[in-house]
């Protein structure tokens, strides 16, 4: 099965992305692990608590090998991997994407209603990335005004209209997750300033 | 039933504060989102994962359209709402009261010991502002010397010495928690000296 | 039961070390309490909930009183207690050692996999710090070179592996736990450099 595989990937990617972040910070090779596991699996087990599903990493364990195996090479080619950070923001935002249609579409099937599985595929998305910052004492996503999480909400949220209208709900709504996620990094497009409070501070 | 339009009321003004705290800092509107759900909704989803109980938003979704159109509200009219801040901290303090007991209640409901029900109101009470705070990179209310968290744990514990004894515990307790944090807010109480320690590197 | 009594004690000491930490930071005793009993009952609370077990301190509130007396006695004695820190950071290591050890026969009982057992000592014994360290708003140990978690890592995969070779797998792995930590508070080490990616920042 195609998906698993990209899971997979996904899951590598997300923890080599963990790592990276603060990889400039002096970073010992446990922190890096922990950081990198808790980046590619924190959402997903935050998402199976508050659902009560069985926690997926323990149910299988490859999701665990390939976070480590990505925290490992990211952080042993931490140095030479900074250039190819723009390839890995893409990447990123593929594994993202992936994550939250899964959860929104597991959460369906679960029979939860429609909101929740918007809720969850968000946390999915971004709530591996919200522990790593925490945990490294950066700041968090939300405090930024990339366009990073709106993409994620606006696809679980047409995934959940279309899941019944179309079978291929899942790919069109993927797709569009990593089209306008991609067409941000392109572009380096940030929120809109109608969308923001300016930060008074810094005026 | 009474009760149940005061939560929502509470659930918004939760999510209200939840974005107004941090508007200054340069947000968008979806981390406003986040940040309101997660400060209304927070505290009680942790408890209900703790105490197993089923998740009280999942089970009725009014919650989050709630706090939802709070946080939306908060994000809309935040430089005219700050000049309302005042009456916000007293909304704000009905609603922590009003959840620390209800959760304690619902907590000896089920049959937990009565510390069991103290912590589980505490964490009601502050647990979302706390997960605001972190995911905001605010320093908590637990490094202030604000009378914010006290009378919650006082009023929680004179619940469960009561409950048993008047039908009208919550009531009383409600309006303890209500009065004595009023008055902190009024006359600009901090915790006394003795019950605090200094900050070295300020002196 | 012995094992008991030092379940207990270490509980203590993790709330002593919990407020002691932060002590400095101009703390009220409201957030002695808390930050105490976070650091003491955290990293526990946290398993208890991914593995699905019985919460360890709802079922006995002991552990509760524990937190709390040791919090307590650490917030009314923290100007002389800082004196004795050097005692306490080996007491911390044992208690850590204990929990961990503790932790992975408890989720080895359950019938988990090896991997999970590891992971689970590991959270139990720098989970309640983590929680600590991002509510008091300090960096938190996975960004410092402090030997502190890799012994535990150690120690809980060397007891995976022993565990069904030899009754005395728990003792043998708590004193190589305890025995590392302390040689490293002893002799000041740090992680060699090439574990470690130099702070860029301060190059």
């Amino acid at each position: 099965m195609p998906v698993y595989y990209f899971e997979m990937l996904g899951t590598a990617v997300f923890a080599i992305t963990g790592v990276l972040v603060v990889s400039r910070r002096g970073l010992d090779v446990f922190g890096a692990l922990v950081l990198g596991v808790v980046t590619a699996l924190g959402g997903g087990t935050v998402r199976d608590v508050i659902i009560r599903a069985p926690i997926f990493w323990i149910e299988d364990l490859n999701y665990v090998w390939a976070a480590l195996a990505g925290a490992l090479l990211a952080f042993a080619t931490a140095p030479r991997l900074s250039t190819a950070s723009r390839v890995l923001l893409y990447l990123d935002a593929v594994g993202a994407a992936l994550f939250a249609i899964a959860a929104a579409n597991k959460v369906l099937i679960l029979q939860f209603a429609g909101p929740v599985a918007v809720i969850m595929g968000v946390l999915t998305g971004i709530g591996g990335g919200l522990l790593r910052d925490v945990l490294a004492g950066r700041p968090t996503l939300l405090m930024s005004r990339d366009i990073y999480a709106t993409p994620i909400l606006l696809g679980c949220a047409l995934f959940v209209a279309l899941h019944d209208v179309t079978p291929r709900a899942g790919v069109i709504c993927f797709a569009a997750i990593c089209g306008l996620r991609a067409l941000a990094i392109y572009r380096h497009l940030e929120m809109p300033a109608w969308l923001t409070h300016r930060d008074d501070s810094t005026r």
